[in-house]
Protein backbone atom coordinates (compact mmCIF):
# COMPACT_ATOMS: atom_id res chain seq x y z
CA UNK A 1 0.00 0.00 0.00
CA UNK A 2 1.47 3.75 -0.78
CA UNK A 3 0.85 6.33 1.61
CA UNK A 4 -0.35 9.44 0.14
CA UNK A 5 0.51 12.48 1.80
CA UNK A 6 -1.81 15.03 1.54
CA UNK A 7 -0.81 18.91 2.48
CA UNK A 8 -3.74 21.04 3.42
CA UNK A 9 -2.83 24.84 2.64
CA UNK A 10 -5.54 27.07 4.63
CA UNK A 11 -5.53 30.76 4.96
CA UNK A 12 -4.17 31.65 7.60
CA UNK A 13 -5.48 35.02 7.76
CA UNK A 14 -9.27 36.13 8.15
CA UNK A 15 -9.97 38.87 5.56
CA UNK A 16 -9.91 41.14 8.70
CA UNK A 17 -6.51 40.05 9.89
CA UNK A 18 -4.99 40.68 6.30
CA UNK A 19 -6.79 44.85 6.36
CA UNK A 20 -5.33 44.91 10.22
CA UNK A 21 -2.14 44.20 9.05
CA UNK A 22 -2.18 46.39 6.32
CA UNK A 23 -3.35 49.25 9.25
CA UNK A 24 -0.38 48.21 11.41
CA UNK A 25 1.92 48.97 8.94
CA UNK A 26 1.11 52.23 7.94
CA UNK A 27 1.12 53.16 11.53
CA UNK A 28 4.26 51.83 11.65
CA UNK A 29 5.35 54.07 9.04
CA UNK A 30 3.82 56.95 10.49
CA UNK A 31 5.71 56.51 13.50
CA UNK A 32 2.79 56.17 15.24
CA UNK A 33 1.49 53.52 18.60
CA UNK A 34 -2.16 52.34 17.50
CA UNK A 35 -3.64 51.14 21.30
CA UNK A 36 -7.39 49.89 20.92
CA UNK A 37 -9.60 50.71 24.09
CA UNK A 38 -11.97 47.90 24.86
CA UNK A 39 -14.79 47.46 27.80
CA UNK A 40 -18.62 47.49 28.44
CA UNK A 41 -20.64 50.66 27.84
CA UNK A 42 -19.74 53.37 30.35
CA UNK A 43 -16.73 52.20 31.76
CA UNK A 44 -15.41 55.56 31.41
CA UNK A 45 -13.09 55.22 27.90
CA UNK A 46 -13.90 58.74 26.75
CA UNK A 47 -13.22 60.48 30.12
CA UNK A 48 -10.30 58.53 30.01
CA UNK A 49 -9.04 59.39 26.65
CA UNK A 50 -9.77 63.19 27.58
CA UNK A 51 -7.81 63.43 30.36
CA UNK A 52 -4.90 60.79 29.06
CA UNK A 53 -4.65 63.14 26.00
CA UNK A 54 -4.65 66.86 28.00
CA UNK A 55 -1.97 64.75 30.33
CA UNK A 56 0.32 63.83 27.32
CA UNK A 57 0.21 67.30 26.02
CA UNK A 58 1.48 68.76 23.05
CA UNK A 59 4.68 66.83 22.80
CA UNK A 60 2.82 63.77 22.31
CA UNK A 61 0.02 64.56 19.68
CA UNK A 62 -2.84 62.06 19.57
CA UNK A 63 -5.20 61.09 16.89
CA UNK A 64 -8.57 59.30 17.78
CA UNK A 65 -10.99 57.26 16.01
CA UNK A 66 -14.26 56.86 17.98
CA UNK A 67 -16.54 53.83 17.45
CA UNK A 68 -20.38 53.90 18.46
CA UNK A 69 -23.78 52.55 17.05
CA UNK A 70 -24.96 55.92 16.59
CA UNK A 71 -24.16 59.35 17.61
CA UNK A 72 -21.10 61.61 17.49
CA UNK A 73 -21.02 62.67 20.93
CA UNK A 74 -17.56 60.84 21.97
CA UNK A 75 -16.15 62.42 18.67
CA UNK A 76 -17.36 66.13 20.26
CA UNK A 77 -16.66 65.27 23.74
CA UNK A 78 -12.64 64.78 22.24
CA UNK A 79 -12.54 67.68 19.84
CA UNK A 80 -11.01 69.92 22.23
CA UNK A 81 -8.35 67.15 23.55
CA UNK A 82 -6.97 65.51 20.39
CA UNK A 83 -5.32 66.38 17.66
CA UNK A 84 -7.30 64.63 15.14
CA UNK A 85 -10.94 63.29 16.04
CA UNK A 86 -12.61 60.92 13.48
CA UNK A 87 -16.16 59.29 14.53
CA UNK A 88 -16.99 55.86 13.40
CA UNK A 89 -21.33 54.79 13.23
CA UNK A 90 -21.19 51.24 13.12
CA UNK A 91 -25.17 51.38 12.66
CA UNK A 92 -26.23 48.02 14.37
CA UNK A 93 -22.42 46.99 14.34
CA UNK A 94 -21.20 45.67 17.69
CA UNK A 95 -17.69 46.38 16.98
CA UNK A 96 -14.89 48.30 14.66
CA UNK A 97 -13.38 46.22 11.91
CA UNK A 98 -10.35 46.79 10.68
CA UNK A 99 -11.98 47.73 7.16
CA UNK A 100 -13.60 50.67 9.25
CA UNK A 101 -10.09 51.77 10.75
CA UNK A 102 -8.48 51.69 6.81
CA UNK A 103 -11.24 53.98 5.61
CA UNK A 104 -10.68 56.35 8.70
CA UNK A 105 -7.14 56.09 8.06
CA UNK A 106 -7.44 57.35 4.50
CA UNK A 107 -9.61 60.51 5.80
CA UNK A 108 -7.19 62.05 8.44
CA UNK A 109 -3.35 62.92 8.90
CA UNK A 110 -1.53 61.07 11.17
CA UNK A 111 1.87 62.49 9.91
CA UNK A 112 3.21 64.03 13.27
CA UNK A 113 1.07 61.82 15.66
CA UNK A 114 2.22 59.84 18.70
CA UNK A 115 -0.49 57.78 19.10
CA UNK A 116 -3.77 56.63 17.81
CA UNK A 117 -5.86 55.77 20.22
CA UNK A 118 -9.23 53.63 18.84
CA UNK A 119 -11.92 53.16 21.21
CA UNK A 120 -14.46 50.54 20.31
CA UNK A 121 -17.62 50.19 20.47
CA UNK A 122 -19.01 49.55 24.30
CA UNK A 123 -19.20 45.58 24.07
CA UNK A 124 -16.92 42.88 25.91
CA UNK A 125 -17.31 40.47 23.60
CA UNK A 126 -17.29 41.24 20.31
CA UNK A 127 -14.44 43.67 19.72
CA UNK A 128 -12.16 41.47 21.63
CA UNK A 129 -11.75 38.87 18.25
CA UNK A 130 -11.07 41.50 15.36
CA UNK A 131 -7.71 43.22 15.20
CA UNK A 132 -7.45 46.57 13.98
CA UNK A 133 -3.91 47.77 13.40
CA UNK A 134 -3.46 48.45 16.74
CA UNK A 135 -0.14 47.31 18.19
CA UNK A 136 -1.31 47.17 22.36
CA UNK A 137 -4.52 46.58 23.34
CA UNK A 138 -6.19 47.61 26.35
CA UNK A 139 -9.04 46.75 28.67
CA UNK A 140 -10.76 48.89 31.06
CA UNK A 141 -13.39 47.24 33.77
CA UNK A 142 -14.92 49.77 36.25
CA UNK A 143 -15.68 49.27 40.02
CA UNK A 144 -18.90 49.99 39.38
CA UNK A 145 -19.61 46.87 37.16
CA UNK A 146 -18.99 44.06 39.72
CA UNK A 147 -15.51 42.54 40.49
CA UNK A 148 -16.85 38.91 38.99
CA UNK A 149 -16.24 40.41 35.04
CA UNK A 150 -13.24 38.77 34.23
CA UNK A 151 -13.94 35.34 34.33
CA UNK A 152 -17.34 35.97 32.91
CA UNK A 153 -15.49 37.31 29.61
CA UNK A 154 -12.30 35.51 29.08
CA UNK A 155 -11.91 36.32 25.39
CA UNK A 156 -11.57 39.93 26.47
CA UNK A 157 -9.24 39.50 29.57
CA UNK A 158 -6.69 36.90 28.06
CA UNK A 159 -6.37 39.09 24.68
CA UNK A 160 -5.19 42.14 26.66
CA UNK A 161 -1.95 43.89 27.10
CA UNK A 162 -3.17 46.19 29.96
CA UNK A 163 -5.95 45.94 31.97
CA UNK A 164 -7.38 49.26 33.67
CA UNK A 165 -9.73 48.89 36.72
CA UNK A 166 -11.41 52.55 36.24
CA UNK A 167 -13.52 54.95 38.74
CA UNK A 168 -11.35 53.81 41.84
CA UNK A 169 -12.67 56.70 43.33
CA UNK A 170 -15.95 55.31 44.12
CA UNK A 171 -14.09 52.04 45.81
CA UNK A 172 -15.50 53.56 49.03
CA UNK A 173 -19.25 53.10 48.11
CA UNK A 174 -19.24 49.93 46.86
CA UNK A 175 -18.67 46.59 47.29
CA UNK A 176 -16.03 45.52 45.35
CA UNK A 177 -12.85 42.94 45.85
CA UNK A 178 -9.95 44.16 43.78
CA UNK A 179 -8.18 40.82 45.04
CA UNK A 180 -10.80 38.84 43.43
CA UNK A 181 -10.19 40.93 40.14
CA UNK A 182 -6.30 40.45 40.32
CA UNK A 183 -6.95 36.68 41.20
CA UNK A 184 -9.34 36.30 38.32
CA UNK A 185 -7.03 37.83 35.72
CA UNK A 186 -4.06 35.76 36.69
CA UNK A 187 -5.75 32.61 35.75
CA UNK A 188 -5.84 34.07 32.13
CA UNK A 189 -3.39 36.59 31.86
CA UNK A 190 -0.47 35.38 33.96
CA UNK A 191 1.66 38.98 33.38
CA UNK A 192 -0.46 41.78 32.28
CA UNK A 193 -0.40 44.39 33.97
CA UNK A 194 -3.35 45.33 36.61
CA UNK A 195 -3.62 49.48 36.73
CA UNK A 196 -5.43 50.79 39.01
CA UNK A 197 -7.14 54.68 38.21
CA UNK A 198 -9.22 57.27 38.80
CA UNK A 199 -10.12 59.60 36.12
CA UNK A 200 -11.89 62.00 38.00
CA UNK A 201 -9.42 62.30 40.90
CA UNK A 202 -6.48 61.42 39.04
CA UNK A 203 -5.11 58.79 41.73
CA UNK A 204 -2.67 55.99 39.61
CA UNK A 205 -2.86 58.62 36.59
CA UNK A 206 0.62 58.89 36.44
CA UNK A 207 1.55 55.08 36.16
CA UNK A 208 -1.27 54.33 33.15
CA UNK A 209 1.22 57.74 31.50
CA UNK A 210 4.13 55.79 32.13
CA UNK A 211 2.69 52.60 30.80
CA UNK A 212 2.07 54.33 27.20
CA UNK A 213 5.25 56.06 27.22
CA UNK A 214 6.86 52.58 27.46
CA UNK A 215 4.77 50.84 24.97
CA UNK A 216 5.38 53.38 22.24
CA UNK A 217 9.69 53.17 23.19
CA UNK A 218 9.15 48.98 23.02
CA UNK A 219 7.72 49.27 19.32
CA UNK A 220 10.65 50.02 16.66
CA UNK A 221 9.29 52.36 13.47
CA UNK A 222 10.73 51.89 10.37
CA UNK B 1 -48.47 43.34 -23.94
CA UNK B 2 -49.65 41.09 -21.15
CA UNK B 3 -49.02 42.22 -17.79
CA UNK B 4 -47.23 39.40 -15.92
CA UNK B 5 -47.61 39.75 -12.26
CA UNK B 6 -44.90 38.08 -10.08
CA UNK B 7 -45.42 37.06 -6.65
CA UNK B 8 -42.33 36.59 -4.41
CA UNK B 9 -42.92 34.56 -1.35
CA UNK B 10 -40.70 35.86 1.13
CA UNK B 11 -40.22 33.51 4.51
CA UNK B 12 -41.03 36.56 6.88
CA UNK B 13 -39.55 34.73 9.97
CA UNK B 14 -35.86 34.04 10.70
CA UNK B 15 -34.70 30.63 11.51
CA UNK B 16 -34.33 32.18 15.41
CA UNK B 17 -37.72 33.94 15.10
CA UNK B 18 -39.48 30.50 14.34
CA UNK B 19 -38.14 28.99 17.26
CA UNK B 20 -38.73 32.07 19.49
CA UNK B 21 -42.28 31.72 18.36
CA UNK B 22 -42.32 27.64 19.88
CA UNK B 23 -40.84 28.55 23.10
CA UNK B 24 -43.51 31.78 23.82
CA UNK B 25 -46.29 29.47 22.82
CA UNK B 26 -45.08 26.38 25.20
CA UNK B 27 -44.66 29.50 27.90
CA UNK B 28 -48.24 30.61 27.17
CA UNK B 29 -49.62 27.44 27.83
CA UNK B 30 -47.44 26.77 30.74
CA UNK B 31 -49.08 29.86 31.88
CA UNK B 32 -45.73 32.27 32.74
CA UNK B 33 -44.57 34.90 31.68
CA UNK B 34 -41.48 35.57 30.28
CA UNK B 35 -39.38 38.93 30.40
CA UNK B 36 -35.87 38.72 28.75
CA UNK B 37 -33.48 41.28 30.77
CA UNK B 38 -30.55 43.02 28.42
CA UNK B 39 -28.65 45.49 30.06
CA UNK B 40 -24.24 46.17 29.61
CA UNK B 41 -22.14 44.14 31.68
CA UNK B 42 -22.65 45.28 35.44
CA UNK B 43 -25.68 47.09 35.64
CA UNK B 44 -27.06 44.78 38.10
CA UNK B 45 -29.26 42.27 36.56
CA UNK B 46 -27.90 39.28 38.58
CA UNK B 47 -28.93 41.10 42.08
CA UNK B 48 -32.55 42.96 40.22
CA UNK B 49 -33.81 39.22 40.02
CA UNK B 50 -32.42 37.79 43.25
CA UNK B 51 -34.35 41.10 45.25
CA UNK B 52 -37.37 40.46 42.55
CA UNK B 53 -37.39 36.63 42.83
CA UNK B 54 -37.53 37.38 46.94
CA UNK B 55 -40.01 40.22 47.03
CA UNK B 56 -42.48 38.08 44.91
CA UNK B 57 -41.95 35.52 47.11
CA UNK B 58 -43.79 31.99 46.82
CA UNK B 59 -47.04 33.37 45.74
CA UNK B 60 -45.50 33.82 42.53
CA UNK B 61 -42.52 31.15 41.50
CA UNK B 62 -40.02 31.81 39.51
CA UNK B 63 -37.92 30.34 36.88
CA UNK B 64 -34.35 31.70 35.63
CA UNK B 65 -32.16 31.02 32.84
CA UNK B 66 -28.81 32.61 32.88
CA UNK B 67 -26.87 33.42 29.74
CA UNK B 68 -22.91 34.27 30.34
CA UNK B 69 -19.32 33.62 28.00
CA UNK B 70 -18.56 31.26 30.87
CA UNK B 71 -18.71 30.55 34.71
CA UNK B 72 -21.86 29.38 36.47
CA UNK B 73 -21.47 32.30 38.84
CA UNK B 74 -24.77 33.83 38.22
CA UNK B 75 -27.36 31.08 38.42
CA UNK B 76 -25.13 30.02 41.63
CA UNK B 77 -25.83 33.28 43.14
CA UNK B 78 -29.68 32.76 42.26
CA UNK B 79 -30.09 29.29 43.23
CA UNK B 80 -31.51 30.17 46.58
CA UNK B 81 -33.63 32.62 45.16
CA UNK B 82 -35.58 30.79 41.98
CA UNK B 83 -37.73 28.13 42.07
CA UNK B 84 -35.82 27.09 38.76
CA UNK B 85 -32.38 28.29 37.75
CA UNK B 86 -30.73 27.28 34.42
CA UNK B 87 -27.16 28.70 33.33
CA UNK B 88 -26.27 28.91 29.21
CA UNK B 89 -22.75 29.14 29.08
CA UNK B 90 -22.37 30.50 25.23
CA UNK B 91 -18.50 30.01 24.93
CA UNK B 92 -18.21 33.05 22.56
CA UNK B 93 -21.55 34.05 21.70
CA UNK B 94 -22.49 37.39 22.55
CA UNK B 95 -26.26 36.94 23.10
CA UNK B 96 -28.73 33.59 23.57
CA UNK B 97 -30.77 32.08 21.19
CA UNK B 98 -34.15 31.34 20.83
CA UNK B 99 -32.20 27.52 19.92
CA UNK B 100 -30.62 28.03 23.85
CA UNK B 101 -33.61 28.66 25.53
CA UNK B 102 -35.86 25.90 23.47
CA UNK B 103 -33.18 23.43 25.05
CA UNK B 104 -33.09 25.01 28.34
CA UNK B 105 -36.84 24.54 28.49
CA UNK B 106 -36.06 21.02 27.54
CA UNK B 107 -34.35 20.44 30.97
CA UNK B 108 -36.27 22.66 33.42
CA UNK B 109 -39.79 22.04 34.69
CA UNK B 110 -41.66 25.27 34.03
CA UNK B 111 -45.18 24.40 35.13
CA UNK B 112 -46.71 25.89 38.20
CA UNK B 113 -44.48 28.95 38.04
CA UNK B 114 -45.64 32.50 37.34
CA UNK B 115 -42.60 34.05 35.31
CA UNK B 116 -39.28 33.18 33.57
CA UNK B 117 -37.14 35.74 33.63
CA UNK B 118 -33.95 35.12 30.97
CA UNK B 119 -30.65 36.83 31.91
CA UNK B 120 -29.21 37.16 28.71
CA UNK B 121 -25.64 38.07 28.09
CA UNK B 122 -24.16 41.54 29.04
CA UNK B 123 -24.10 43.24 25.81
CA UNK B 124 -26.09 46.34 24.70
CA UNK B 125 -25.63 45.37 21.67
CA UNK B 126 -26.37 42.55 19.66
CA UNK B 127 -29.05 40.92 22.32
CA UNK B 128 -31.27 43.63 21.49
CA UNK B 129 -32.53 41.80 17.97
CA UNK B 130 -32.72 38.11 18.59
CA UNK B 131 -36.29 37.17 20.18
CA UNK B 132 -36.23 34.59 22.82
CA UNK B 133 -39.34 33.80 23.20
CA UNK B 134 -40.44 36.59 26.00
CA UNK B 135 -43.34 38.53 26.04
CA UNK B 136 -42.00 41.42 27.65
CA UNK B 137 -37.83 43.10 27.00
CA UNK B 138 -36.66 44.84 29.70
CA UNK B 139 -33.60 47.30 29.55
CA UNK B 140 -30.94 47.90 32.06
CA UNK B 141 -29.24 50.85 32.66
CA UNK B 142 -27.57 51.93 35.71
CA UNK B 143 -26.57 55.29 36.94
CA UNK B 144 -22.56 54.84 36.68
CA UNK B 145 -22.71 54.01 33.30
CA UNK B 146 -23.19 57.43 32.29
CA UNK B 147 -26.56 59.59 31.16
CA UNK B 148 -25.32 59.27 27.21
CA UNK B 149 -26.25 55.89 26.52
CA UNK B 150 -29.33 55.68 25.49
CA UNK B 151 -29.17 57.30 21.97
CA UNK B 152 -25.88 55.32 21.31
CA UNK B 153 -27.25 51.86 21.55
CA UNK B 154 -30.57 53.22 20.02
CA UNK B 155 -31.67 49.44 19.08
CA UNK B 156 -31.70 48.06 22.32
CA UNK B 157 -33.90 51.02 23.71
CA UNK B 158 -36.42 51.08 21.24
CA UNK B 159 -37.03 47.28 21.28
CA UNK B 160 -38.01 47.14 24.98
CA UNK B 161 -40.88 47.33 27.33
CA UNK B 162 -39.42 49.02 29.92
CA UNK B 163 -36.45 50.62 31.11
CA UNK B 164 -35.02 50.44 34.12
CA UNK B 165 -32.48 52.71 35.62
CA UNK B 166 -30.83 51.16 38.16
CA UNK B 167 -28.16 52.03 41.12
CA UNK B 168 -29.78 55.20 42.04
CA UNK B 169 -28.63 55.22 45.52
CA UNK B 170 -25.09 55.98 43.75
CA UNK B 171 -26.69 59.60 41.97
CA UNK B 172 -25.45 61.66 45.17
CA UNK B 173 -21.63 61.06 44.24
CA UNK B 174 -22.52 60.87 40.26
CA UNK B 175 -22.63 63.39 37.53
CA UNK B 176 -25.56 62.01 36.13
CA UNK B 177 -28.37 63.88 34.16
CA UNK B 178 -31.70 61.34 34.90
CA UNK B 179 -33.59 64.24 32.48
CA UNK B 180 -31.16 63.45 29.75
CA UNK B 181 -31.87 60.05 29.69
CA UNK B 182 -35.55 60.45 29.93
CA UNK B 183 -35.44 62.53 27.30
CA UNK B 184 -33.24 60.25 24.45
CA UNK B 185 -35.38 57.86 25.55
CA UNK B 186 -38.46 59.67 24.50
CA UNK B 187 -36.71 59.97 21.07
CA UNK B 188 -36.53 56.46 20.41
CA UNK B 189 -39.74 55.26 22.58
CA UNK B 190 -42.51 57.00 23.09
CA UNK B 191 -44.18 55.75 26.00
CA UNK B 192 -41.77 52.76 27.58
CA UNK B 193 -42.13 53.41 31.30
CA UNK B 194 -38.76 53.95 33.15
CA UNK B 195 -38.22 52.92 36.44
CA UNK B 196 -35.89 54.45 38.68
CA UNK B 197 -34.77 51.88 41.16
CA UNK B 198 -31.77 50.68 43.84
CA UNK B 199 -32.01 47.23 44.44
CA UNK B 200 -29.52 47.89 47.72
CA UNK B 201 -31.70 50.66 49.34
CA UNK B 202 -35.30 49.10 47.85
CA UNK B 203 -36.28 52.58 46.27
CA UNK B 204 -38.61 52.57 43.85
CA UNK B 205 -38.73 48.85 44.02
CA UNK B 206 -42.27 48.32 44.72
CA UNK B 207 -43.50 50.10 41.50
CA UNK B 208 -41.36 47.94 39.19
CA UNK B 209 -42.96 44.70 41.02
CA UNK B 210 -46.07 46.41 40.23
CA UNK B 211 -45.41 46.45 36.80
CA UNK B 212 -44.46 42.69 36.79
CA UNK B 213 -47.78 41.64 38.25
CA UNK B 214 -49.20 44.12 35.98
CA UNK B 215 -47.74 42.67 32.45
CA UNK B 216 -48.57 39.25 33.67
CA UNK B 217 -52.03 40.16 34.42
CA UNK B 218 -52.52 41.26 30.81
CA UNK B 219 -51.11 38.28 28.88
CA UNK B 220 -54.09 36.11 28.39
CA UNK B 221 -53.06 32.40 28.45
CA UNK B 222 -54.50 29.68 27.03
Amino acid sequence: MTTVTVEVVKSLLSANDAVALRNRARLDQAGLLGVNLMSAPGSGKTTLLARTMNSLGAAAPCGVLVGDLQTSRDAERLADHAAVVHQINTGKGCHLTATQVENALGQIAIQGLAFLFIENVGNMVCPATYALGERRRVALLSVTEGDDKVLKYPTLFQAVDAVLLTKIDLLQVLDFDVQRVEDDLRQLNAHVPLLQLSTRSGEGFARWLTWLHDMRAEIQFS
